[in-house]
């Protein structure tokens, strides 16, 4: 079944979430949004292709939930509050179902987290999606990657790794991402890769104990090299201090998600640097957003990711993520 | 020849252009903006593919120069000031010699309107270009398209349908796009097509002016539509009044001209509406930033748009422009 342009825009635009400070919304040649003083605008941009960034046989609404939250997480990672977003979508077919589906997970998602769709346009081509995600912060406060310091700790929330688990078992052919699976612990690492939760609330809850912080996408270790490099920093990370994870424990996997964890990305966890004498707060403050948070290691002068074991011995440097664009063709941020 | 992703990012980022209201430009996980106070932000987002809204064959230079064209023109039909754009770039393959000469066209445009780039990535796959643009306007005075009241003229900047006698020439094989024609009106035409000028200074210069605004993409006829849409109002054009092409006459093609100034698009010029009493003004206001501006109807009570000839009698309604998302691939705004 076809659709028409008009058909198609109004299945999206009548779900667009409502806010106060959307002075103009979808409809005219560009939105009018009113930003709250002392604040300063966050903006990020991230794109989606199909077989590139999610298996081509992801469901309609993993894909709108993971779309959006690839952004949303770009703005946790810098303590922002989400607002507004534009959608470019390229679909090679006009299919309702399929709009409604991507629908759903897109909202279900921008709904939690207030955030209102306000421009963007379709077009008809391989399937892949656009977003830019805008949010703001008080200004001098955000969270960048160029403040950690030597003596900072170096910490983690959640479990990074398990959507690479996922990623692998399906590769492996011995997960299905198309739905939920039987076992429960593998339905657990499904969601994960499928529909990774953006730490906005801990992103918040970091303003003012964070020195720098960046999301898990690319690989904890490429990450956190991503913020040595801006801060002129080496970190040191305690490979025994890397959260386990259960699930993958319980689905017979833990050897699995230990060659993994270090490097595997998509899991969208926060990385992030505290100086020690903050170490209390950081803990309490992510406990007050619930939000699971291990220390895995520190800040030293130099340059450069070290690995070590629990004897301080070195450990080979692991495969770096993502970011090979002719290899892999993963997208990479400007 | 390959680029790693490092050189193809470092190549697009070192033009970004320096804005003093750019806090944190490219590198951070998001950027971080200062938005001027008393102002409203305008954001809008648009997709170009190839093959689908340019010629495949299109230098990357005129690609580059036009996908942002087509954002600032959203911008200049909401009166807005642009500042900050993000850019997601779809590339089949990882060329350095493509990629300056994309960004030779897109910073060419960007940095005559002061336009900085403050984030976005590179993706691997199939041509495709999503901008999103981001400027602000004084709260309260953007230019809407709900504003159109009966009695009110109807105006146009420039000369609507030269890009479209392009298309239509390069469409029989009677206009290369890939370089300069040899014949000046032929060339004159191309660019209209692959170089549009964004009307931003109008756009300014009408502010507390125009009671409705609306850049031309989809064509004269159409766009107008929008507005009368919007604005709960008729609108009357005067067949005789539209602008004639004297390059297009001059390249022997006034007869092709004619059929297309009402319907086709691409030339982003602006359609607005203006109080009759303000008819002076208008005319000083565009003769100060040089657009020229010529009035072809009234707003009239009712619905829809009429073209009218010398003697007041219906012309049949043209054909619309491009917003048949399934027949002809067109990107919809949402």
């Amino acid at each position: 079944m076809s659709l028409d342009e008009f058909g198609l825009i109004e299945r999206i635009r009548r779900r667009a979430g409502v806010r106060a400070d959307v002075a103009l919304g979808i409809g005219d040649d560009a939105a009018l949004l009113q930003m709250p003083p002392g604040q300063q605008l966050v903006v990020t941009a991230d794109t989606l292709n199909s077989g590139v960034h999610f298996p081509a046989e992801t469901p309609p609404a993993d894909i709108g939930w993971k779309a959006l939250a690839v952004n949303l997480s770009d703005l946790a990672a810098m303590g922002a509050a989400p607002a507004w977003c534009t959608l470019s979508l390229s679909l090679p077919e006009a299919s309702p179902t399929w709009v409604d589906a991507f629908a759903d997970g897109f909202f279900e998602l921008a709904d939690l987290h207030d955030m209102a769709l306000i421009g963007g346009d379709t077009t008809r081509g391989p399937l892949s999606i656009s977003i830019t995600a805008m949010g703001h912060v008080p200004t001098g406060e955000a969270l960048r990657r160029d403040g950690a310091q030597p003596g900072d700790d170096v910490w983690v929330t959640g479990v990074p790794g398990e959507a690479g688990v996922a990623l692998a078992l399906w590769q492996q052919q011995r997960l299905e991402v198309s739905g939920p699976a039987s076992d429960a612990a593998l339905e657990h690492l499904r969601c994960r890769l499928a529909r990774p939760t953006p730490r906005l609330a801990a992103g918040w809850a970091l303003r003012g104990l964070a020195t720098a912080a960046i999301d898990i996408s690319d690989g904890l270790l490429a990450d956190l090299g991503h913020i040595c490099e801006r801060s002129q920093v080496a970190a040191e990370v305690l490979e025994d201090e890397l959260p386990m994870s259960q699930m993958a424990a319980q689905a017979g996997e833990a050897a699995l998600f230990r060659t993994l964890r270090a490097s595997a990305g998509d899991d969208y966890e926060l990385c992030f640097t505290a100086p020690a004498s903050v170490r209390g707060q950081v803990i309490e403050s992510m406990a007050s957003v619930a939000v699971p948070v291990t220390r895995i290691g520190c800040i030293r002068t130099g340059s450069g990711v070290r690995r070590v074991d629990g004897e301080g011995a070195v450990l080979p440097a692991s495969r770096r993520g993502f970011d090979h664009f002719p290899a892999e063709g993963r997208s990479t941020g400007l």
